[in-house]
């Protein structure tokens, strides 16, 4: 997309401080202020931020944020911040807006979703919060593609957040009860992760898992393509033979660090105690019988 | 859209018979084949057909679109044939898909409307027909824009579907029903418009009609856009003044026909008895005025 839009896109991962044998945390990860420093220029026109991340579950916290913030004042540049999975954040994290810190409400599009939020992921409904003179020009794009969004689903949201925005402190409201109940899911599978050896990255934040494949017997030698990763081979593989399904890290990756994660394999874990109990039962079934 | 794709739109515009104080139908309106055939040279890589025609109404006959299918397949044309009016023909009129045509079917994409075949326009759901060598650089526009359309009612067009394809010849047959209902309101409303001079065209499909407004008093002297063409004034002025919304039909045109309809407004009279009454009294009302 940045390509097609003539723009030239510049990448920078997310980096692992060693953990020695600890619990692994998305908050382990990390991007390097210099390095992020080194990539902006007076050319660079905008920077697009995910947090809660999708795949890693990282909630970016205070300190990191204003790395990031100052860059963009300092090179004049736009934030698009992807803050999709804003509500389920687990215990001990807080989401920050980047667009609520000093100097970045003018220059910051914020993009919600209604299917992240009320886990209706097929209604296709979000929204971009931002000033005027940035959110006047995607509503020309709007306007000249999609025209409208489904408007029984758009009445149906509104309803929804106006029940809940008015219970706000009760453990009943869908933005408290939501994080409360998966993270009960993800405790348990990274336990089970974790049990077999698959070093899962414990998210802060988000409904997916990260956890390290390769300690899986998986053969491979029959998947057709030799040229994709191997996580790109694994989970056709797994999909096909274990009945369980994942998507491929390095999908998320450029060129240069495809390879670093393609050991790495993303699960998801907003799924009913049901599919998770058939999910384990799977797993162990394949770890046993690999011993 | 055209020009952002980097091509060059050439427009042709229907041009009307002499009517000589007779009704007037869309079927009047016409493409003058020796015209159309000087738009085309080897470099025409397709024509937007529109059948029923929005605004006019008009349903392009056999011997109109074997015209046009002769012309995209002497000069290797594609047609994108826009018919999501395709149920809403009146009494003497037969919608034709020109994709069934001899020598079409190849180079046809054939777009259908959820909004427009069920009277939902706010579900932004809508389909392409044609051949797997087309439709699939369709499917990889859709993978990377949209993605995915509202998965419920996907579920429930469906259902639609699969009720009324197995009651076709019966008359609760929503595809037979809509036109019998929408046909005694069209009548109804050019009764109106010729009662009070308004030289209406009948359409034979579609659910508008296009009026001449010139007739009706209106004092635009307020109008603040001076250059705006006479019927987007006359437009925003009676929904003010009368509380009546109509469209002007030189936004439909190109530049060098605006003029030529920029007295012209299309009506829309899929709606109930009871706003047709509405809007009848208010027309009613105020050309009793004027006299």
């Amino acid at each position: 997309m940045v390509r097609m839009a003539g723009a030239t896109p510049v990448f920078i991962p997310l980096r692992s401080k060693p953990v020695d044998g600890k619990k692994w945390s998305s908050s382990d990860w990390t991007l390097d202020p210099q390095e992020l420093a080194s990539k902006f220029n007076s050319k660079t026109k905008a920077i697009i931020l995910n947090t809660p991340h999708n795949p890693i579950g990282k909630v970016y916290t205070k300190e990191e944020l204003q790395v990031i913030a100052d860059l963009c004042i300092k090179y004049d540049t736009l934030c698009i911040s992807d803050e999709v999975y804003e509500w389920l954040v687990y215990t001990g994290n807080k989401h920050l807006k980047i667009a609520t810190f000093p100097g970045m409400w003018e220059r910051t599009i914020t993009i919600g979703s209604a299917g992240k939020t009320f886990s209706v992921t097929g209604w296709k409904l979000g929204w971009s919060i931002g000033p005027n003179h940035l959110i006047k020009h995607l509503q020309t794009v709007q306007q000249n593609t999609i025209y409208t969004c489904a408007t029984p689903l758009q009445e149906a949201l509104a309803q929804a957040f106006w029940i809940d925005i008015k219970r706000m402190d009760d453990p009943e409201c869908y933005f408290n009860s939501l994080p409360k109940e998966l993270e009960v899911k993800r405790d348990r599978m990274i336990h089970l992760f974790e049990s077999l050896g698959l070093k899962p990255i414990v998210p802060d934040g988000g409904y997916f898992i990260i956890a390290d494949v390769s300690l899986l017997d998986a053969d491979l030698s029959d998947m057709k393509d030799s040229n994709e990763p191997y996580d790109y081979k694994f989970v056709k593989w797994m999909t096909k033979n274990k009945k369980l399904s994942a998507i491929p890290v390095s999908a998320f990756c450029n060129a240069e660090t495809k390879l670093q994660f393609e050991k790495f394999v993303r699960f998801c874990f907003i799924k009913k105690d049901s599919t998770l109990d058939a999910a384990e039962e799977i797993i162990k079934a394949w770890t046993t019988q690999k011993c």
